[in-house]
């Protein structure tokens, strides 16, 4: 049948090798694994920045982080960048949100250029082009200086009206634990890892995001595109029973880390190293303490996940809904020396994608498997190609995978990834002497291949097939100078693209090839009545 | 006296050595020199892209070609790029047009985002952030397929009340002559470029446009910025008596051009070679008969200009009104087998820049001349500068060159200007089998070097120092594989920049630094009550 509905599902900060059928040997996600059997797994996708913020704004926008300019979390996006709705809504399908986007909007911008923010359309400039069912941006901390996330979510007054009493639900219950004489634990405390949460697992955010869709799935006419967004496995790293308990330190994959990798470490990779989440990560015992935690956390998001696929085949949706499951960014965990993400290991930068086609035509491909690199970027496109709109969009940076989808994993893709960190808001920038305008690290990733290039520094490269797990940096390796370069040159070539002349498509301007000739423009005409050589003269 | 107004003259077309100052032996431009005598000549500026409407857009939101994304004309600019007037009136100053922008809106755009385009903001919006005083583009043709510009100017109007009959007074008396037997003569041909214009000589183009400024002088009240935006010497090149005849062959500057310099051409330079204008200046005879013209139109615009100077200092608006004089691009005028302008040697390229400050501070600079690169998108630095503006602002690209104008041409400057050629709309593109994607050339010009990239072809590279006119390229000269390769880091250096981090400043992401710790957010903390090492964790 053909794709009526997208159900466009994310999890935050879920490595892509935290799933079993990626690899996980003692970790079972067999319905995120049985939604592969039935579409195509992706195994070098890669995220547009290993970080949030910035990473989701790709998702949402199709373009690069240098292109859209939110380049670290907390950036407000620029009011005339085209997001999901803004290019679904045109194919007829309202674009709905449950869950997290972590945008910002440019609000005085929005004021400058006279936008009423109180009419429908403005509102969805407020919330990245969603309309909301209900935004949970999980992550509802206060400190000395105020509360992280000024607004108050729904989930904090579903919580309330659960039982679950204070100012804060969100932190004292969700993300907290009990000590042995019932006092409250914070979850950010990572010792406190093994223990439940406080609030019971069927009110916890998982859940409350999962009962938001089945909600949305039985109420809501189609055709629709839902952006279902989980703010899990992201820390704070808490499970709510029984799922805090499942897995214990002999169901740990292996580090990944040598004492080599850390002497030769390039020194924008090492001052990552030194930062507090990396060095306690690096201690002994903490991993074995909270992955069993990560891990709890994913099959929790795993059971959930066949709840609403349960529903969308109770409800005769499966057969047209097209669904995509990844994640924004993975999770270091230990391995490289490194905590959290913001660096560019496989673990990291990588990220799940399964994407399910229920057209006929994906029949044949069902259980496939494609290792070309591909970007987060390429999902709107997929998108739109799987709703027949016209493409290239001269804002969308990344192509369509519905080749794939319908033909196969041999299908013709650029197989390069480009991706970037801009860490001028981090300590890392002080510490390496950065200004906040060169303070940033790409990387391009092409099958083989994975430079680095951090201006001011020395380049950085490993070579994923004969070094997988990245222990080997061949940047100045006298052999692998010619690869460096070629690298290099990918690098140039893809920073001097036209990412903002979005105004005109291609299409149009190579129409109007010789057309101001026929408005009249006459240059370096002699005399009348003459013909124009091959080349016909054009207006400037 | 600090300056209070700002008056920015362009010039369209207009080559930096068509001035007496900058060195033409036989074109007197008196005026001019003067405004150069009183302040600071830069003798390597660069536009920012070798054709109106980009260059003009970078000059008017102070960034690249790249940036602002309307690489070619008629492409619109994005309704979120900022413009002089945008930032100017933020100084109180009212910002007025009269003249040439070649601006387009993105009328779509502002629709979708729902912009009241009847007030004045929303009028701003459409006139690339001006108040317009009096808009004329100075191209009003018309062809089989329409008027060029559908929009009648006020200038038309005023010729048809001065007694200029017909539908297109522009096209038929302002820019036509008249044959023996009295047959009209349209200028577009430039074998009547001897004759005079049909209009009065206070009547045309210059003429008017200046009346216009002199009106806004006794008219609008301090302070303000006024662009005054010549159409010419810009082609039709037709002027009107007596200026169609003051100079003859033989003040001519030499032509610059070889055999040598076409047979050895780079493929993309060559096919700049084949349009129908280079061809047409290729020809004997041609220069000799439309340069007196041209020459002829800058002789009226310095008179004009001397009006204008004249009017500033009989209404005491001299002492305290910055003015800058430029033009958007030079003309090739047959030099290098080339018409037209849209490639990179200094006659297209290179632009006049006069700038002169009223402040005592710059007494001493009065009259000197600064020779190092400097850039158009240079020009909004400047002006918020003298103002006492805050910068740097996050979307400007280009640097206040006030330091030069205060204290001399020995000030640090970046001494490196970056330009851009988009050639899809032309049929270049096609001639050398170029995508819509990759129909670009860039340069880089440094104190000495002058380097071209174009994705796809060989390198370009000129000695400035040792060859002034550019015969010699080195671009695959084995003498000089290091400069390519330094001028290639500079290349990849500026385009990896964060031109779209626009939404927030430098400073405020520095000031974000451990901003996030402050709010509540503990990453990477093992227990309550624990001092994250030396880099506080940030935010994710």
């Amino acid at each position: 049948m053909a794709v009526r509905n997208i159900l466009f599902i994310m999890a935050d900060q879920l490595r892509a090798d935290y799933l079993s059928c990626y690899g996980h040997p003692t970790l079972q996600t067999p319905h995120l694994d049985w939604l592969a059997s039935q579409g195509v797994r992706f195994t070098r996708a890669y995220c547009a920045s290993p970080i949030c913020g910035p990473s989701r704004m790709s998702f949402y926008t199709g373009r690069y982080a240098q292109s859209h300019g939110a380049t670290w979390n907390g950036i407000p996006l620029r009011p005339g960048e085209w997001t999901l709705g803004d290019y679904l809504r045109q194919q007829g399908r309202a674009t709905w949100l449950v869950g997290k986007t972590h945008f910002y909007p440019d609000t005085p911008e929005l004021q400058r250029l006279g936008v009423n923010l109180k009419t429908p359309e403005g509102k969805r400039l407020l919330e990245c082009g969603f309309d909301v069912l209900d935004r949970m941006e999980g992550l509802y901390p206060e400190g000395p200086a105020g509360r992280y996330n000024p607004e108050q979510s729904a989930y904090e007054a579903y919580l309330n009206q659960m039982g679950y009493a204070g100012k804060n639900p969100w932190n004292d219950w969700a993300n907290a634990a009990e000590g042995p004489g019932g006092e409250l634990l914070e979850g950010w405390y990572m010792r406190h890892a093994h223990r439940p949460a406080r609030v019971d697992e069927a009110h916890s955010e998982t859940a409350y995001t999962t009962d938001q869709a089945l909600k949305f799935f039985q109420t809501h006419p189609e055709p629709w595109c839902l952006h279902l967004s989980y703010i899990k496995p992201h820390w704070p790293y808490l499970a709510p029973a029984p799922y805090h308990q499942l897995y214990g330190a002999d169901d740990l994959i292996p580090r990944v880390r040598t004492p080599e990798e850390r002497a030769a470490a390039h020194p924008v990779y090492r001052a990552f190293m030194n930062t507090h989440v990396s060095q306690t990560f690096a201690r002994e015992g903490v991993r074995e303490h909270v992955l069993p935690t990560y891990m709890g956390l994913i099959k929790q998001l795993d059971d959930h996940l066949g709840r609403v696929f349960h529903a969308l085949q109770e409800q005769g949706l499966w057969e047209h809904t097209l669904i995509v499951f990844t994640s924004d960014h993975g999770d270091y965990l230990g391995d490289h020396w490194l905590g959290e993400k913001d660096w560019f290991h496989e673990p990291s930068v990588r990220i799940p994608l399964i994407c399910y086609d229920p057209s006929a035509e994906a029949e044949a491909t069902r259980g496939s498997v494609c290792a070309t690199p591909v970007q987060a970027i390429d999902l709107i496109p997929t998108f739109l190609d799987a709703l027949g709109a016209e493409l290239p969009h001269p804002r969308l940076e990344g192509q369509s995978l519905l080749p794939v989808l319908r033909q196969g994993p041999g299908q013709a893709l650029k197989g390069v990834a480009f991706s970037e960190y801009d860490y001028t808001v981090t300590p890392m920038a002080s510490a390496l002497g950065r200004t906040p305008e060169d303070a940033r690290v790409f990387m391009v990733a092409t099958e083989r291949w994975k430079y680095l290039h951090a201006p001011g520094f020395r380049p950085i490269l490993y070579d994923l097939q004969e070094d997988p797990l990245e222990q080997e940096d061949l940047g100045t390796s006298a052999a692998h100078t010619r690869v460096v370069s070629e690298m290099k040159e990918l690098l140039l070539e893809w920073s001097l693209r036209h990412s903002q002349r979005v105004t005109r498509s291609s299409r149009e301007l190579v129409a109007r090839r010789g057309r101001s000739l026929q408005l009249g423009i006459r240059i370096g005409f002699w005399e009348e009545g003459e013909v124009p050589e091959d080349f016909a003269s054009e207006a400037n």
